[in-house]
């Protein structure tokens, strides 16, 4: 791969202009976001690698590409190894290699990287210098455009609150932490605040765009006019001005002297440095949107409902289909679900690019099929497929784990399988008083699995959007999470797990929304959780001696329930099917 | 009072020499911990106000006391109200008064607070003003004058490991970093480090003073030479220097150019502020002794064990003795175990003083019996008695809840108390794997009142030291704990609780030591708990109907661990009301 060597040195001949010795390439785009467009995959353009998490450093002598333990066969795979070092990112960071590197002065782009996404490299005393443009687009001749779904209207009654009131809250909070406005880099963000959906990235219904909301209420939004239909216009009116990207450095002028709030996590760090060059102050301040929309409102919690009601019809026919399939494999078991749900009204797609893992491949945390990994689902194994669906009135995220038959599951899958469950129910059962936050309460989900000396290496759950992200902050059910109390109407998941590395995963996931809860006892505010998500547990895989009563008593009701929502809309066969599935559990011995 | 009004005139007039127009006078020493000598006691002397925590600001006009929700009461009955205002320090703190008061330059003493303490001040937007001398200690005529107790030698079948090993460990520590030097100021640090107890404050057996450790291993006491006894003098060898206080500014002086670790936290800012003006670096992070000694080594783990079974012996007795008490006190039944602790061999006093709080006082978390609230314990009531001692092998901290009968105690207590004993035994069982933190494992504690809607306001655990403070650093079981992980040899309270104001007070501890956990199946460290203290929980207390067969074992396994080691250690009486108390819970109807 010649290639990979010839872009390499185009890039140190722009490097050598620009008077810098060493390069950071990112895989980011301007929002800094989970899914990029194709236009940003200048990691992938430069190095091959394809992968969700990753960078690339130069030096003038040394180049390398990092990613995470996710992803270290797939780095060797896809990067020419005559080209390019393989680097784990956590072990040994991009700025320490730099550093080791011998680098001094180190180009990047500041419209990819955060104010603390460059703090490390600050930290191990390189000398960051912002390039004027980017020079992978200055090299990459086929770069795709940008882009240019259009940005369409999210009626309200999907949104449940209109933008004008939700713009006036925010600014009111503006006003009282005295900042002149806020600027707005997230397009979920700018999706949630204006009431806006798109079609820009693969899995989240955004229109990337950047938004600049002032103390008094009105906004711009730096966006292409060709990206806006006239229905989007009209439903703006005057409270929203438009204007294109390149008006931004103009529009940050105007704040000279006075205070510009600017998330310092997930802003490019572009932004607060045109800030303070024009003689604006930036004030440290989290993106304001991130915690009103994570609070769904009575409409979006009443569409998250009707999401999950969609999505178990689709679910249950799979499972369904699963239970009598033969001669599948993990992509086609994939696209049939994608298919299933594409039956549904209002489905806008996947999620999330579905994890179908059979056997060994459950236990890759985050499997992505390919057709090189594909391999058959077999009779008597562990089969995990973790999937989502945008509905436009909700977002999905469900994951199950079957037994594919016909013999008898073996005892320790079904010893494992049951304290995962178990972690699942206790986490769905809680009540908890308001002010407690993912952190305190992710360990319940691992009790049955520390007891007998095992855990998994991921977190709990984390927050979902509504019609938007389906990893949405600022909550999450980890030991890592933010301190940022949990709230009623945030929806979250529920997905403890159990990986045996080469021999089967299981994970088993339902979203719950946190409502409130009243106890005639209480003297404070309690909050517990809703589950949304339907689908059937596998009764095969339920080792009913493990269980307590009332963790009987939740799975048979559970299934009830399930069996109650999905049996009147799914064919006869299928509805038969359930049944079986949600038939209450055999009495203990 | 007119005395009250005098004092305050004086400080004002030492205020305009020193050209402040605002002061603080908070409740500290120089080494900023929990328990202080009556020299320190300035703010009582000035404002009336005994409490444990507290602060008093001045302008030229206005004067308040300030104290948190556990001393309301206590702060307007011991201030005179004509010349103090009394604040909520967590709902109008200080800096805020000062603020609103109309202070500019507000004068501090430097060896009263940490640079931590001060930013609140700063962010006030407060000129804050170092005075060179305290001005209480200039006024305050018959001020007692610094205690002298013998610092002495912590011998090493007690201390485990010799004082140079630990020194050597903890300049390597700073060799790693690049420091010089760490400032200790922390009198437990200076204990533990040295292998040294004092007698200086009430509670913990530390001996007041200041070091300096070097990366050379070699080290700088700061303590008056009276305190320091031949014995100890020999002890040290020549690896520990003594030097008078009055010798610190010089000895930071030799530091001009080089690095000094100072814990922005626990450390009077008079060290860095002093170190920053004679040209040395300061290198901010925490007490490298809190860590090391928060891990007891294997012979500090025997020694606590020891320890509880001394204390058990003489707790067992005071509950035999309460159970057929009558016409007793909250005082008397205090001083009844005082008395049976100090029979035991190694007892060198209370950890803290004993909370005794009958019926309704129980239900005062932090209540501590007084001849004005002293109450006598009642038939038919619950008694909480929260108290520990300070025994040469280690410390201990132990709480019960009994019912003085001789009625059946209510259903309502029994469902309280038997929720809080699952809490207890939630966390007295639990097994997790190395990384996990105390933030993480409180909720367990709670969940069985969580389920019913109730709660307690504290958290449920604190570190625990060894012949040293019983409130100990940095771990702890609170949602509110420091991000650091629990580690095999700490010592920690598990202590839930459930308070009904105004009718009784619930609070259920043992201490745990962190131990490791083998499984079969771990592919990583597990930790989980022995519990250290002995001594029956009030069968009469608990609802049998409430417990799986899980803490039902632990109970009876628990109370038969109870007698085989304190049976053989009463007198016959106390081992036969032992036998009643330990015995198995009736079988479930």
């Amino acid at each position: 791969m010649m290639q990979a060597a010839e872009r390499v040195a185009a890039l140190r001949s722009i490097m050598a202009q620009s008077d810098v010795d060493g390069l950071i390439v990112p895989r980011a785009d301007e929002h800094l976001g989970e899914y990029v467009a194709p236009r940003a995959e200048r990691l992938a353009w430069l190095t091959g690698f394809k992968g969700s998490a990753g960078i690339a450093a130069l030096t003038m002598a040394r180049a390398a590409a990092f990613s995470d333990g996710r992803y270290v066969l797939q780095l060797a795979a896809e990067t020419d190894g005559s080209v390019w070092e393989r680097c784990h990112m956590v072990e040994e960071p991009a700025a320490l290699w730099l550093a080791r590197a011998g680098a001094k002065r180190v180009g990047y782009d500041p419209w990819l990287i955060s104010e603390e996404g460059l703090k490390p490299y600050l930290e191990a005393g390189l000398t960051m210098v912002a390039l004027a443009s980017n020079p992978i687009d200055a090299i990459w001749a086929d770069q795709p455009a940008p882009p240019m779904a259009p940005a369409v209207p999210h009626p309200l009654a999907l949104a449940g609150v209109m933008a004008g009131e939700k713009m006036a809250a925010i600014a009111r909070g503006l006003e009282e932490q005295g900042q002149d406005a806020v600027v707005l880099t997230d397009p979920a963000s700018i999706a949630w605040l204006f009431n806006l959906r798109g079609a820009d990235v693969a899995n989240t219904p955004v229109a990337l765009g950047f938004a600049l909301l002032g103390r008094d209420g009105h906004a711009t939004l730096f966006m292409d006019a060709a990206k806006i239909p006239a229905a989007t216009r009209a439903w703006f009116g005057n409270r929203v001005q438009i204007a294109d990207r390149a008006a931004l450095p103009q529009a940050l002028a105007a704040y000279a002297g006075r205070m510009m709030r600017v998330d310092r996590l997930t802003a490019p760090v572009w932004f607060a440095q045109t800030l303070r060059a024009v003689g604006a102050k930036v004030a440290e301040g989290s993106d304001p949107c991130l915690l009103p929309k994570a609070c769904k409102n009575s409409v979006e919690r009443q569409g998250a409902r009707d999401a999950h009601a969609l999505d178990a019809v689709a679910l249950c026919r799979f499972l369904h289909w699963l239970d009598g399939a033969q001669g599948e494999s993990e992509m086609s078991a994939a696209a049939k679900l994608v298919e299933l749900r594409a039956a549904q009204p209002g489905f806008r797609g996947e999620s999330f690019p579905a994890i179908s893992g059979a056997g060994e491949n459950g236990a890759v945390i985050h499997y992505r099929v390919s057709p090189e990994t594909n391999r058959p689902i077999r009779p008597n194994e562990a089969y995990l497929i973790d999937s989502g669906a945008q509905y436009e009135c909700g977002t999905t995220d469900v994951t199950r784990t079957v037994w594919t038959g016909p013999e008898t599951p073996p005892a320790l899958l079904t010893d494992r399988f049951t304290r995962v469950l178990k972690g699942h129910i206790a986490i769905a059962t809680l009540a908890f008083p308001a002010g407690v936050c993912g952190a305190h309460l992710d360990s319940f989900a691992r009790q049955a699995l520390w007891q007998v000396g095992l855990d998994y290496d991921h977190g709990t759950g984390h927050g979902v959007g509504s019609f938007l992200s389906v990893h949405e902050g600022p909550v999450s059910l980890s030991r890592a999470a933010r301190m940022v109390p949990l709230a009623e109407g945030m929806i979250l998941s529920n997905e403890p797990g159990f990986y045996a590395p080469g021999a089967f995963g299981i994970r088993l996931e339902n979203l719950l929304l946190v409502e409130t809860r009243r106890f005639a006892l209480a003297s404070k505010a309690f909050l517990g959780f809703e589950t949304l998500s339907l689908a059937p547990f596998d009764r095969r895989l339920i080792d009913i001696s493990l269980l307590t009563e009332a963790e009987r008593d939740w799975i048979d009701t559970y299934h009830a329930r399930v069996l109650d929502a999905v049996a009147p809309h799914v064919p006869e066969e299928v509805a038969k099917w359930l049944h079986t599935a949600c038939a209450a559990l055999p009495p203990r011995m």
